[in-house]
């Protein structure tokens, strides 16, 4: 068995039972039920993913920061240079990115992953060279990866998943740096969606008008050129997961598929992992077409200001906890949805019962 | 000059040398322009309310939950018996509430202050009493409290301001405790925003369909009975510091009053202070009517289920950080927004530039 096979294999859904525990302790709380709106699904989601409740406060947390370069840069769809990739590599590795920032407000660990940046990184603390190509091939053009391409950066994220895991992390944060890369995220979008183009495709980090047209006729042209249009809603490249993996090589980045990854090592350790923006969103429904239970591990980090993102989210279900109109990346809007994630859990320890506390319930 | 005089005269607006300033280190930081959404503006509030760029990170925090009893109680608006008002400060005492949860979550002190409960209190570590009524009188009836009373209150919210900033907090919460203080917010926000009692009256901590009529009525009735209902819109009680102190004494409650005076405090003071829910909002736009400036130096933390909650948001003209169907009260919401306010700040501390970094900026 393959890495990927066995980590599939290894993925289970929400303990049921925790989950219902989880659901009955949260109504015996001193509080009114359901007064703590969303937060109470999160410590609910939690339980499910730990098969325990109350669940464990997640923390500490860590940050993974997958990088990659896109052939469709080439097709002018974002006003960046491509070396934008790796400079912004380095910021994050001296410390000067907003990600780093917000990391260090919330105490989470940042290591930063080359899936494919085109262009070799010297070695640095923090970085880990697990490089796959140097960068995509054009995803308008033809697919952007073989398979054993898509293949290798899946387990790239899941050898991350696994290392973070093993040093400790309790909660895994996904992040992203990739010129272009919200191309391929809103055609991944499209393909697992079926949702067309135009409703999906967005500004990305700052496109102006006809930059924004071109883009959207550029994920239309992926999808034809990779057989991606022609099939009903959500099923345009075939149902399964060898379908998914087509689609994921056809139109992703390396990135996104090594996010994906990320995503299912965590569901197959059982460890919460919080999605940032877009480009996780985009990976998430490849990793949820590749194993479905892996959404049950998920938590929405926030909703980004990019159309395409409330499109992934509502197709997975997830609710973002943080909607701040951020449109970054890199992780940040996964890590400052960790505090609350954690305040959600710990609110299952630490809140006394009406019958501990001695506090009269309303009447009936 | 009397405290609360005193204080109004130190209330100055936001430093607008400070915020221009923000303003342009924002662009100047390794992301592109406007990818913080919202927390650009947060950083750039602090700004200028520290009058300096960049802002201190505000932590750490420290939250005072203001308690006290409502007369209106008597009308039936609320399911839960007056006693818990008590039996929830005992229970943040002793540390059981999810308000001292969210509180250990971002490291913040926990004052709670009894400025009105209807009942005496045993002394414990943690509980300031200044209490100034053993609850309000009740508000459909004629004045919920006497002018010297609703004096008594804010300079008891004022005190609590400058002895936590005393201590060292760089940030305040606003938080709440009184069974039956939606009543007097809904009232509240009515008379400051001139809108009708059935747009901003809403179930509170969970009111069934005839309560909430029964609810409504109240808040007719109580803005009848004291005058307020028979101006346009806004200016019911008539405009001026004169006219905001009679509205607040009339249908207000003792930790309205006293959340009033906290958030005056903190303005004088320079300090931020993050709103919690609708009582934090409906206190809000009675410190605004007494001293417009003090808007400048608040964060609205979250925004409540409860409808009069954006109403009063709006007009203060605030965009809550998060929004996650919370109605709770207690200062959770104000609580789960610190990290975030803390994280708008810290980018202003720690990013690199671009030149500074090295990373080149997008084709203009």
């Amino acid at each position: 068995m393959t890495t990927l096979e066995q980590t599939l294999a290894e993925i289970r859904p929400a303990d049921p039972d925790a989950v219902a525990e989880a659901r009955a302790h949260q109504d015996r709380l001193t509080k009114p039920r359901g007064a703590l709106g969303a937060l109470e699904e999160v410590a609910v989601r939690l339980a499910g993913i730990a098969a325990v409740s109350p669940p464990p406060i997640p923390e500490p947390a860590a940050l993974a920061i997958f990088a990659a370069d896109h052939g469709v840069h080439a097709q002018g769809v974002s006003p960046w240079p491509q070396e934008v990739t790796r400079q912004m590599v380095a910021n994050f590795l001296a410390g000067g990115a907003v990600a780093n920032a917000f990391a260090n407000q919330v105490g989470a660990a940042v290591t930063v992953v080359d899936v494919g940046v085109a262009a070799d990184l010297p070695p640095a603390p923090g970085l880990v060279v697990d490089k796959v190509a140097y960068g995509t091939a054009d995803l308008s053009q033809g697919p952007a990866m073989t398979g054993r391409q898509a293949v290798s950066a899946l387990e790239a994220g899941i050898a991350v998943a696994r290392r973070l895991v093993g040093q400790g992390a309790r909660c895994l944060v996904t992040g992203d740096m990739g010129i272009a890369n919200t191309t391929a995220s809103a055609a991944l979008i499209c393909a697992f969606t079926g949702r067309d183009a135009a409703e999906v495709t967005g500004r990305g980090t700052g496109v102006d008008d006809e930059t924004l047209t071109r883009k959207v006729e550029v994920v239309r042209r992926a999808l034809r050129v990779n057989g991606l249009s022609d099939g009903p809603a959500g099923t345009a490249g075939g149902a399964g997961p060898e379908a998914a993996l087509r689609t994921l090589a056809a139109v992703g980045g390396l990135e996104h598929a090594a996010i994906a990854g990320f995503v299912l090592g965590a569901a197959a350790l059982r460890v919460p992992v919080i999605l940032d923006g877009v480009i996780a969103g985009s990976a998430a429904l490849a990793a949820a077409a590749l194993a479905p239970d892996a959404v049950d591990h998920c938590v929405a980090g926030h909703r980004s200001a990019e159309p395409g993102h409330a499109v992934a989210l509502a197709h997975l279900g997830l609710r973002p906890l943080v909607e701040l109109e951020l449109r970054l990346g890199e992780g940040t809007g996964g890590l400052l949805a960790h505090p609350l994630v954690c305040a959600a859990a710990r609110v299952m320890h630490e809140v006394a019962t009406f019958d501990s506390a001695g506090v009269t319930e309303k009447d009936a």
